[in-house]
């Protein structure tokens, strides 16, 4: 929004993005909701192409949501024989909670797109973020599809990302170069967020791209694997919108030989780099976490399981009292014990061990003897922050991100009326 | 605290509290932490009486609440062959991640008690709350425990309920009368929290008596079934204590015909008013929540089953973005919608319907056609709000209530280090 200052956890820098071979966008002005910028991205990748998606688990899905799982179910994301894919994505509304209506401006959306960029109607991909429970006025959007066709070029990464942004404070953009089968491969991409829903704006929207050959079932697991430490191991407000969906296509433009196992040795560079685009891509969306002066990681090991240690780094991260204590530099770790204590997963209080950054706060279910609260308080001076806690029953270990809770928060989404 | 303006939300009036024959009991000071007020409560039940507790299912339970885990399930809820119970209750420190020093105080504790008032150490309850990690300084409490028992009296109540209290704003009494098997009973009892955790002053409390005569097995069945609908229907912030202790006892000091079986008919009266006075000790610990302004009711119906609607219930009333919407005063029915989606039970998208008080907002999955902006807004404007949603895919029922998040729990939380 216009009058939104940049958040103080925004990169200093503004990130070079490498072109990715087969991939064009575009960003154009529907005015669906905002006036004075741009509010439609269309991006075009080549015949031949893969697609993986993951979506929202929310039983209120929006309408492009429910589009996108349908289409992408019914190809095994591959695009059509000799066309493109396409998708299609824009803020303002959201096209959630829209009935009936919902679905007609889906279909409609998808045929103007179809028709502007030449492919099958059901090889295009949808997003919308905005308002909820309003309809979505599909023909403004409609109107500018075959100007942005006409304008698609391979280096309109910065616009696509600012078109689809809602209350973010900055666009969102991350890229790297790897190897696959000896090929140089760039991996590009964008996303936008900044409450798991924000003020009637909802939604985490992400979009990668690569031009590596694999195959789409490789690609599906490879993406899964890759949001469990990025996408799916962060939350601002523990809300989840109804429109989240995160996208990755590959057009194999790099030449290597397709890759169509995702656990193939031979792609585990590749992997590690899709890793880290995504999660640069997923902390950069709690950098801009409506509100957040400080990005903090909290590590569970000791637990049960690694998917124990999840809910545990989760009811730490999601904890009200623990971000405000954040909020207030407040080396408050009897909150952190309460936070393991309520996640209902094993733990044993009396081997707990707390740390903040390499400061040990607690041990052996008490206050460490060489703690000092003023070591604590110091520390929590900083902008980026860790803490980890180790549970004391097993193996099983989670590293999520979060960032505080403080009056921004309050001011953006109670103060405001939308 | 001092420099805490009493809730908005308080009641009006202070409630008369009737005696409960069987039960003394007593204040003092201290001064564990607080100064100038009282941190002590001692409770006398007489022998022959019965008790029953429910506890937090925190995982770093504090050393009390073991404790009386111990000694409730030993005796069954039982006390001593003419010997009386003893419930102890400090405020200003939790004994809370204590380690081994947390048991010797309740140890100690259990002994002095029982000197004093004449019974087994092992029927001596305890609770203790306030700061986390800090070593309960036992010995101030046990030098006033004989001065204490000196002084039990059966019309203490409201000192009782006021020396338990930490951050809360106002004491928290409820009372009735009613009649068991031809007798008139009475059930009065104190409680306090006001976040499910409170800044490093931890925990919700209660203590209820009546004079009926229930044998154990019973009244803790009955104390069950009575928590559902309130202290277990109750969230602030969704944070969990370690130290959460509900006490019942029951003297039989009325002397009705024991009552052995919790759905006996003949109790059926009496346990409709212990649920009103669990349910009015519950309410108004929302109403003293964390810098409150909004007490709300969350009906959720046509839920898979009532364990379902109760989870989407919770999940409306401990979103962030739900609360500060009703902060804002912001009929947002759209961050309903995310709350009832993310839930992750199941619920008809479509069959959807979502009322304000007496507002029909949404249904069949879009805003209905007679809502108007306006109308929300102005119901958004009241002290007291129900929200009321049908899921629409079966039976299942449940309510809960819950606060605003304003500024104020900010500043409580964050603004002040404890």
């Amino acid at each position: 929004m216009s009058d939104t200052t940049i958040s103080p956890l925004a990169p200093k820098t503004k990130p070079d993005i490498a072109p990715v071979a087969g991939v064009t966008l575009a960003a154009g002005s529907a005015q669906v909701r905002y006036k004075g910028r741009t509010d439609v991205m269309l991006a075009r990748i080549v015949p031949g192409s893969s697609i993986a998606g993951i979506f929202t688990r929310s039983s209120t899905r929006s309408a492009p949501v429910l589009w996108d799982q349908d289409i992408l179910t019914e190809s095994s994301g591959a695009s059509p024989d000799g066309k493109p894919l396409v998708i299609v994505v824009n803020s303002g509304n959201a096209n959630a909670f829209t009935g009936r209506a919902g679905e007609e401006s889906v279909r409609a959306l998808a045929a103007a797109a179809a028709r502007s960029v030449g492919t099958d109607e059901r090889a295009v991909y949808q997003a919308s973020t905005g308002v909820i429970g309003e309809r979505l006025p599909h023909r403004k959007i409609e109107a500018v599809l075959d100007d942005l066709a006409a304008s698609l070029s391979p280096g309109a990464w910065h616009e696509a990302a600012a078109a689809i942004m809602t209350t973010d404070t900055f666009p969102k953009l991350a890229s790297a170069t790897t190897e696959l089968g000896g090929k140089p491969v760039t991996i590009s991409g964008f996303t936008k967020g900044s409450g798991m829903i924000a003020p009637d704006m909802a939604t985490m929207l992400g979009f990668v791209f690569t031009d590596a050959a694999i195959a789409p079932g490789a690609l599906q697991e490879m993406l899964h694997g890759s949001a469990r430490g990025s996408f799916n191991a962060i939350t601002v407000d523990s809300d989840t919108s109804t429109s989240d969906t995160v996208l990755l296509a590959a057009t194999g433009g790099a030449g290597n030989a397709p890759v169509t196992e995702a656990d193939d040795p031979a792609a585990s560079t590749f992997r590690a780099a899709l890793d880290g685009v995504m999660r640069d891509l997923a902390h950069q969306i709690v950098r801009d976490g409506e509100g957040a002066t400080k990005f903090i990681e909290i590590g569970v090991t000791g637990a049960e399981s690694n998917a124990a240690a999840r809910i545990i780094a989760l009811s730490i991260a999601n904890s009200p009292l623990v971000k405000t204590a954040f909020a207030g530099e407040d080396p408050n770790w009897g909150r952190i014990v309460m936070a393991v204590g309520k996640a209902g997963e094993a733990a044993d209080r009396d081997r707990l061990t707390i740390r903040f950054g390499d400061i040990l706060v607690a041990e052996n279910g008490w206050v460490a003897e060489s703690y000092r609260e003023d070591d604590g308080a110091n520390y929590m001076k900083g902008e980026e922050l860790a803490v980890t806690v180790d549970v004391g029953v097993g193996d099983g270990r989670s590293t999520v991100w979060t960032c505080d809770l403080t009056h921004r928060y309050i001011e953006i989404n109670a103060d405001y009326r939308s």
